[in-house]
C-alpha cells in the first residue's frame, strides 16, 4: 500500500492518472496531488488499482519550522475542507506539505505565525461542488468543538465554487456565537506564484485578531490587486467571476469591512455587525431538509419540469425573471400556474427570488406579480437564490411548517436588506 | 360586450379587478390597463365575466397628432410585443391610446417623429415572462417581412424579463440580415414621469438613422441618469437589476456603442460589428426544439434531478459552478456523474456554463473538469447560460446532432468572446 507523499498511478472506472498521494481525511477516499498542482479526490470503491511509482524522498523532506506557543499572541483555528487554499507538495523533494498540521501551514504562510498561535484540523478535503448538508454539519460541529475553547476565532479553507453557499448554511446554523468565523478560498492554487491564498489567509487573520466582530462572513480579495480584502456578509454573497481573485461580491449591500494587506489597516464599512459580548453561549441548529429543490425559470419551460418539483419536494425556490415573475400566464404556462397553486394548497412552499440577482422581488407591482403572491408565494425581497434555496432547507429542518413561512419572508441573519431599491422603484 | 376604452371589472377563476380595457392583439385574450398604469392580461377562457363599469368617454378624446410622410426622412418600423414600453391611458379622458398606430406612439413621443416616419405594428401583447418559442417566430416573421421594404431598421417594444432572451433568439435565427433590429424595453411604465420609455426609443431611432449597423442588439439605459443609452450585444445581454433604469448589461464584453441622449451623439465602443451593405438577402432559420432544458446546479441537488433532464430532453444547459464544475464526484453526486454520462453516450448534448456569469468556463484546469469533458460535455467558453439555451434549442431545430455538437462550441453571433478572460487565468 503506498503512503502519502509516494509517487503513484491509480486507475479508475474513468480515469488514469499520476500524481502525489495525499494524506487521507478518512478511510473511504484517496486524494492525489497533480503535476500541475490541483488535487484530485476518489472514493475508494472507484478506484481498480493504485501502482506505487516512486516511494517518498523522505531524506529530501525539508525540516519543519517549530512551533513554539507565543503567549503575547491570541489564538486561531484553521479547519480545512478543501478546495486548492491550503495543500502544497515541494515538486523537487517530493515531500507532501499538507498533512494540514500547524507545522505545515506555517511553513506555507510564515507570516500567519506573527499574527496567531494557529491551530488546525482538517475536516474534509473536497472540490467544494461536492458539498452535501452533511458536510455542513461536520464544519460545524468541528466550529462547536474549537469555540469552546479559548480561541480568537475560526478560518475555514474552503473550494471557492460553493463558498457562497457553506457561508450562508453557517450563518443560519449559528444563531448564536460569540467568535468570528470568516470563510477563506483562493482562485489560484498555492502552488503557483499568483495564489491569492496567502493574501486571504493573512487579511482573515488580522480581521479577526484586531477587530470585536463575532459571526460568519467571507474574507477574500477585494480587487484584482494584490492590495485589499474584503469582508462580505455571508448570506449576501457569490462567486461572481469564474477565475477572477476579486471574483466574491456583495450583492445588494456592501462589504462589512476591508482589510489594507501592506497596512494591515482595517476600515468597516457597515456598523451594522454583530460584536463579540460575555455571553460564550452557542446556538447552533444544524438540520437541513432533503426535501428542497431550486427552479430557474426562462422562456419556453416545460410544464413537466415545474410538475417534477411539486411531485418530489416540500419546498422550492423559484429563481424567477425580473419582479418576480414566472412563466405562468399564458397557453401552456397557465399549467405551471396550476401546479404552483396546488402545489401550495397541499401545503407546499414557493419561495420567490430573482435571477437578475440584483435588487428586489415584489408582490404587487403587477398583477402577474398579485397572482402568484394570492395564492402563497412567499416574495423573498432581495434575497440571493442561492440564499433562498440553503435558508428554506435550513428553516424546514428545524421548524415547523407554519413557522418556515412566516421566518421566509423575515430578515434573520442578513439575507434581506434594507429595501432601499424597493423605495427607490416605487418613488 | 366591451370596447377598448371602457372601464370595466373582470372576474376571473383567480381575480376581480377593475380597469380599462384595452385593445387585443388576437381574439382569445383580453387585456386591462389598471388605475396603477401596468397591464394585465387573461385568455378568454379564464374570465368568468365582465361588467361594463363606465363606457369609452369618446367626447373626451384628444385629437390625435396627423401624421404627414416626409420625405427627407428615413422610416422605422416599431413592432409591439408587450410590457409597458408602449401602452397608455389618459386616465381624465379614459381614452385609451394604445391602439399602437403610428399615431398613438406619436402622441406618446412627439419626438420619434423628428427623427423618422414610423410605421407600428402590433405582433403581440403580453408580459414578457410568458414568451414561447413561437413568439420568437412571430417575431421573426414580421422582421421579414418589414425587412424587405426600404426601411432604416426595426425597433421591437418588449417587456424587459425576458429581453435578453429574445435577443439572443433573433440573433440566432437571422443569420443575415441588411437593417438593425432593436429591441427596446423600459423599465418604468410609460404611464410614470420616471419613465425610461421615451429616452430608450429616441435613442433606438437615433442609432437606427445615424449609423451603418445592421443585425440585433438591446438598446436599453446605460445608466441610471437620463443621460445615455447603451446599444448592447444580443448574446451577451442580462438584465442583472430587477429595478433600476440600466438594469442591463453586457456580460463578458462592452457595449457596441452609447448614444448620448442630450447631443444626439453616437459613439461606438466596439468596431467589430456587422454592417448594412447592399446584399439584402434576408437569411433566416427559425425553428427551435422543445426538448432543451436548462439545469442549474447547487449543492446538496437530488440525483433525481440530473435524471429528470436526462429522461425528458435531447440536450440540456447545465449552469455550472466556476470553471464549470457539477456536484459529479463524490457520495450520492456520483450518480449525476453516470445519468450525464449515459445521457452523452445515447446521443445527448449536455453544454457547460457557469452561474458566475462573468468569466469562463474551462475544461482543463481541474481533474474534474476533465472528467465531464471527457464523456463529452461541451465547454460554452464565457457564453451566458441563458444564451446557451437558446441557442442549444435553436441549433436543434435548425440541424443534425453532429453539427449541433460542434456549433455549440463555436462562435456564431459574438456569443464567445475572446478569451482573454482565459489567458489572463493561465498565466
Amino acid at each position: 500500500m503506498a503512503s502519502p507523499g509516494d509517487r503513484i498511478r491509480v486507475k479508475t472506472l474513468t480515469d488514469e492518472i499520476e500524481g502525489i498521494l495525499m494524506p487521507s481525511y478518512d478511510q473511504k477516499s484517496i486524494l492525489i496531488k497533480l503535476p500541475n498542482g490541483y488535487n484530485v479526490g476518489y472514493e475508494e470503491k472507484e478506484v481498480l488499482s493504485v501502482t506505487l511509482l516512486e516511494p517518498k524522498k523522505t531524506a529530501a523532506e525539508k525540516p519543519l519550522r517549530e512551533i513554539t506557543f507565543r503567549p503575547g499572541l491570541k489564538t486561531i483555528v484553521i479547519l480545512h475542507t478543501g478546495g486548492t487554499i491550503a495543500s502544497k507538495v515541494d515538486y523537487k523533494s517530493g515531500a507532501v506539505t499538507a498533512k494540514f498540521t500547524a507545522e505545515d501551514l506555517l511553513g506555507m504562510f510564515p507570516e500567519l505565525g506573527e499574527i496567531a498561535n494557529i491551530e488546525t484540523e482538517l475536516v474534509s478535503n473536497m472540490m467544494s461542488e461536492d458539498m452535501l448538508f452533511s458536510n455542513y454539519q461536520n464544519i460545524a460541529e468541528s466550529i462547536v468543538h474549537h469555540a469552546k475553547k479559548d480561541i480568537a476565532g475560526i478560518i475555514i479553507g474552503h473550494g471557492t465554487d460553493t463558498l457562497g453557499f457553506t457561508a450562508a448554511a453557517l450563518a443560519f446554523i449559528f444563531e448564536k456565537i460569540n467568535i468570528p468565523i470568516l470563510l477563506v478560498g483562493s482562485q489560484r492554487s498555492s502552488d503557483r506564484g499568483s495564489t491569492d491564498a496567502a493574501m486571504n489567509l493573512i487579511c482573515a487573520a488580522e480581521f479577526i485578531t484586531k477587530t470585536d466582530f463575532a459571526g460568519v462572513a467571507v474574507c477574500m480579495h477585494h480587487s484584482a490587486s494584490d492590495d485589499i480584502c474584503a469582508i462580505l456578509p455571508a448570506t449576501k454573497t457569490r462567486k461572481m467571476h469564474t477565475s477572477r481573485r476579486d471574483a466574491f461580491k456583495a450583492i445588494n449591500t456592501e462589504p462589512i469591512a476591508v482589510v489594507d494587506y501592506e497596512k494591515r489597516k482595517i476600515n468597516f464599512i457597515s456598523k451594522d455587525y454583530s460584536r463579540r459580548g460575555e455571553d460564550k453561549v452557542i446556538i447552533s441548529k444544524d438540520k437541513f431538509s432533503e426535501k428542497v429543490g431550486l427552479l430557474k425559470v426562462h422562456p419556453n419551460q416545460d410544464p413537466k419540469l415545474f410538475r417534477f418539483f411539486a411531485d418530489n419536494y416540500d419546498a422550492f425556490v423559484l429563481e424567477a425573471t425580473g419582479l418576480g415573475h414566472a412563466p405562468t400566464n399564458l397557453g401552456k404556462n397557465l399549467e405551471n400556474y396550476e401546479t404552483i397553486r396546488e402545489f401550495v394548497k397541499k401545503g407546499g412552499i414557493v419561495a420567490i427570488t430573482s435571477q437578475c440577482l440584483y435588487g428586489a422581488v415584489h408582490p404587487s407591482v403587477y398583477t402577474n406579480l398579485r397572482r402568484l403572491s394570492e395564492i402563497g408565494c412567499i416574495f423573498c425581497e432581495d434575497m440571493l437564490p442561492e440564499t433562498a434555496f440553503i435558508k428554506l432547507a435550513w428553516l424546514l429542518g428545524n421548524y415547523p411548517k407554519e413557522k418556515v413561512e412566516k421566518l421566509m419572508a423575515a430578515n434573520l441573519r442578513g439575507e434581506i436588506g434594507e429595501r432601499r431599491e424597493l423605495n427607490k422603484f416605487c418613488e
